[in-house]
């Protein structure tokens, strides 16, 4: 319970951060292709890739006792905000790029990021494909669970990852030369950066250290034993 | 076998990537408090905190039938090489920093990078003092050998998101005002961190399935019986 309120803690103030940079030091936010504009993009990022990624990802530690389809159900939905959320983000950016003729997709930022939206919007549909819709064999979706959680922590860093790079270019973009002299804006930036991957740490702490304690659930168990059932069974639905 | 070759692809490609860069790109290596002084410290943190790191943790894969503590031995000393390189590449910029005049220490680069080193040092006496040295229990050892693992992937994952800032700031301070029409350096730099993201991703996933498979093995077995033994007898060494 501990390491949960503190992700929480970690996470609502990554957010605020952002919104308190943005705000406070770039001029806070519009939807006009000016850099009010733009502003929305770490904000939107920030709450969605990382935040709302994460938060979706805990639904499973959070809600032990629940029926699995609605924790289910609730992942899927907390994610698909989230995918929304970025593509706001991402529609900010180029929006605001275009209205400034700045070109698009040449840092190493931009490749990152754009790997992390499509790989994240792939793992959202073939989520959808294997644990919600009735489509794959109970055997495929076993197999494929593992490689799901992983690629989710994968993305979960990859987001954290992309972020710090993106800390960086707004930084060195906006105040290079005042950089070194540690300036407000240089070390909220930097203490931003720092909390993210806080945050990533203890998120994919959280969920190695439960997935130890999934075998004793009796939910769990039951669940198990009905998989094998209909492997064994042969039948292609499962609740 | 694919998993491993590929990593070692990977990170060969890694650290040769960096070698060209800065040698073709930044005018070579020298010990001399010159840029050519800074280039040292690319390569040696891709080298030592990345692909050394990476290959420190795989040993217990590769080696999985030899003697453990022969191959403890070896993750021991791959890992001291690892951080003895590390610390020459930062020396070699704290140094060519100090000729310069440039200011240390005030990049979120700097402050990742710094964390990693502290922590990668810090882990590596706790895993001389726990799993070399008959100093702690065995209750200890198994109680921190998860915790222990866990770092180590996290180590190894701040390391590639510390590449990845070190590039970006290296190509805004150099090329900023071409990065945007993709110069072959730009380029070059991009895929090496890309690269580097994906040897990170292959070596947790070759670690986090292997790890399904450790039961399964005959001197696993064997020893955790030889652990529980331990534990129930109260002797506080192990071999």
């Amino acid at each position: 319970v501990g390491g949960l309120s503190g992700s929480q803690v970690l996470g609502v103030t990554s957010v605020v951060l952002t919104g308190v940079w943005m705000g406070h030091y770039h001029g806070g936010f519009a939807w006009d292709g000016t850099e009010q504009e733009f502003n929305l993009h770490p904000l939107c990022m920030i709450l969605g890739l990382v935040f709302l990624q994460g938060d979706a990802i805990l639904v499973y530690r959070v809600f032990r006792n629940e029926a699995k389809k609605n924790v289910k159900v609730l992942h899927g939905i907390i994610h698909l905000l989230a995918l929304i959320i970025s593509i706001v983000g991402m529609v900010a950016v180029f929006d605001s790029h275009r209205a400034a003729k700045y070109p698009n997709m040449y840092s190493l930022h931009s490749w990152c990021g754009m790997a992390t939206v499509v790989l994240f919007s792939l793992q959202w549909v073939m989520g959808l494909l294997f644990f919600l819709f009735p489509v794959a064999s109970s055997w495929l979706r076993a197999t494929y669970l593992p490689v799901h959680a992983f690629c989710g922590l994968g993305l979960l860093a990859m987001a954290v990852g992309t972020s710090l790079l993106g800390i960086t270019e707004k930084l060195l973009f906006s105040i290079m030369s005042s950089y070194s002299r540690f300036p407000p804006q240089g070390v909220l930036a930097n203490v931003l950066g720092l909390l993210l991957v806080c945050f990533g740490v203890l998120l994919c702490y959280i969920i190695t250290r439960e997935e130890y304690r999934w075998p004793p659930n009796p939910e769990e168990e039951s669940l198990a034993v009905h998989f094998k059932t209909l492997t064994e069974g042969g039948s292609p639905t499962m609740p």
